[in-house]
């Protein structure tokens, strides 16, 4: 392990904790550019309470709502433009990922000369990173990314239907305010792709990290068992607060750098399912859900043993031997059930993709990351005709 | 769940990280404190590499040498000084825990005004907190308390025989530089103390913490058995460079918040433990494997189900119930082999302490931390009594 970490957000979790938001801003200004996405929030109140906190601790608003499920850069671009014009000192993100991924990269392109889309990951070559951002605050209505305490985003040029990310050190929000009260009335569906998400955030780098991140694995297979004990509570009751609660702390500590630390891994399920949700709109966490098990199955066959441990410690099966491939295969087929049975999808049709494209998909994969031989990087590196085949096996 | 976490350390880890120290130190200015502690870095080199790579980057240094193992008040005023004559800009500790804590108390105590003592928490009603403090690095040569990533330190006032904390957001320290190369020297003894003293900063949050905190307690656990799965192979081989770099990471994360967060928890076995390492000057991690399992002991008879989970989690029992107490008491005797096999004490007469002053201990305890029932705080509470019944329990 060699590695160098830091994470500088102030994370503020609790239920109520909304109320905070207005004494967490106006250290940072007096004007906020307020980032929304749907109208759920205007519906449910929270909208209403996050403005009265902001204007009763002297922070006046601008807004730029409409923030799209995968948000796109003309919103960031809109976005900029509006911190601009009203001289906001200070970005806050009230919604999910999409807003807050957006806020993120509104908050960099504020100070960004040019294209924002040259900051983000997908042009190697002249791609220049983002170094000022206005401070963040974000403040999560959905237990799913962990965007609200990491400096990563993800955006799609709608043009090209090129969905990429950036990773950035002034991205990091200054404060997280996590209040699970926000998310009660986030509906079934949403909740389960939410656990689907946060769960594929630490499968990635549990299977493609390095060897020898022996805590990590613990860490990583703790939120899993986590978020599997409490995540159904929360799909079947809404309201259940507690449940609600440890989900998000899930959600918040799987994304967060604490398990991916030290394990280098790239992101290959993400990769590919970045791919189909640019083109096809479709939720990221259903997305990830099809993927990351057909993905499973696919590595297991040239890495049995940690496919193995997973069983084993996640799933409480006893192996035959450390490279016990039928165990393998009995935690990733256990790992789908749970999945479905708290509604997540596990094949492309059910999202209504068919086959058309799947090369399409494949290469847009390896443009967003590949190695020095083309393939994607993920252990095992995939080529283009293995994603394809991937995809093939949950049409 | 409801709390509050931060944590801006930047983490640099990794056999060899000890030569960027200079680049490090250099952000913060020309002159460093450097706090040393006993003779151990100047034979091994570690010491002069370290003044190479800070000279190589422009930074000369002033010395405070000789911090002893349960550092003392008048050697933070001593380094305190010095580096206000010298005009330090930063300040740098290399060693072990108690050079660390030394080192961040020394950085407050150049702003300080008053008597350091002062800031510390025995003082409740006069007690003032630091608010700035120089720069600090540090450079742990021993895998043990996680000094290195937080903003804590123990201090003893040698004339009374107090020793008390203080913990404060202005001591994190800027960077830790973790290099488990420099821990291959480190003694058998001085090893298994280090895993028995990482071990017990998170026993305490999993058994004192508040309820709800089902993650915490996975990440607890995950602490621990990577250093049971580990240290016995630092111990047994100290040239294992795997085995240092698996219980360093470990020492780091045990009490660099990751764990204890939300739990809300005190730390009465370290409260106890403070109290015997003041009057006798053992190593803290002796008294701790000592006091540790006995306090469990203790502590189980209310909370059977709680060390059920322990044991079952951690040592794989199985349970007949819940609240299962053999399977309780099952696991404390296991952890209790585990200490000894790695050379830990399990008796207070292993340390030359008799019961003498046991009364005194207790008392010393309270001091540190009581209720309004004047009960040393944790689960449960502990009267004068019952600190005295467990310290006799292991005589």
């Amino acid at each position: 392990m060699k590695f160098t970490f830091q994470n500088t957000t102030q994370l503020i979790f609790g239920a109520g904790t909304l109320s905070q938001l207005g004494e967490v801003a106006c250290k940072h200004g007096k004007k906020a550019l307020l980032v929304t996405g749907g109208g759920s929030i205007r519906r449910n109140g929270t909208f209403d309470r996050a403005i009265a906190s902001l204007n009763a601790a002297g922070v006046s608003v601008a807004e730029c709502s409409g923030v799209e499920p995968n948000p796109r850069l003309s919103t960031v671009v809109r976005g900029a433009e509006i911190a601009r014009r009203e001289g906001c000192d200070v970005v806050v993100a009230l919604g999910g990922g999409s807003t807050m991924d957006a806020a993120k990269v509104m908050a960099a392109a504020f100070y960004y000369e040019g294209d924002p889309w040259d900051m983000m990951f997908h042009v190697e070559e002249n791609r220049k990173a983002p170094d000022r951002a206005l401070p963040v605050i974000t403040v999560p209505t959905l237990a799913a990314t962990g965007s609200e305490m990491n400096g990563g985003a993800v955006i799609t040029d709608e043009k090209t239907t090129v969905k990429s990310f950036v990773i950035s050190r002034c991205m990091y929000p200054q404060t997280a305010i996590v209040d699970p009260e926000l998310t009660v009335s986030v509906p079934k569906e949403q909740t389960a792709f939410g656990i689907c998400d946060l769960i594929t955030h630490v499968t990635e780098s549990y299977f493609n990290g390095v060897d020898g991140t022996p805590l990590q694995d613990r860490f990583a297979e703790g939120v899993i068992l986590t978020a599997m004990d409490w995540g159904p509570k929360a799909v079947v009751d809404g309201n259940d607060l507690e449940a609600r609660a440890q989900v998000q702390w899930a959600s918040v500590v799987a994304l967060n750098g604490w398990v991916q630390v030290g394990t280098n891994s790239p992101f290959p399920v993400h990769m590919i399912e970045h791919s189909l949700s640019a083109h096809h709109d479709i939720p990221h966490g259903a997305g990830l859900s099809i993927v990351n098990t057909a993905w499973m199955r696919f590595a297991a066959r040239t890495r049995p043993a940690r496919f193995a441990q997973f069983a084993e410690r996640v799933f409480g099966l006893s192996l035959k031997h450390p490279e016990d491939a039928d165990a393998a295969a009995e935690g990733i087929d256990r790992f789908e059930a749970f999945l479905r049975s708290i509604g997540c999808p596990a094949r492309l049709s059910e999202l209504g993709i068919g086959d058309g494209l799947l090369q399409q998909y494949a290469q847009d994969a390896l443009l967003l990351a590949h190695d020095d031989k083309g393939r994607l990087p993920g252990r095992p590196a995939m080529s283009e005709a293995e994603i394809v085949e991937v995809l093939r096996s949950v049409l």
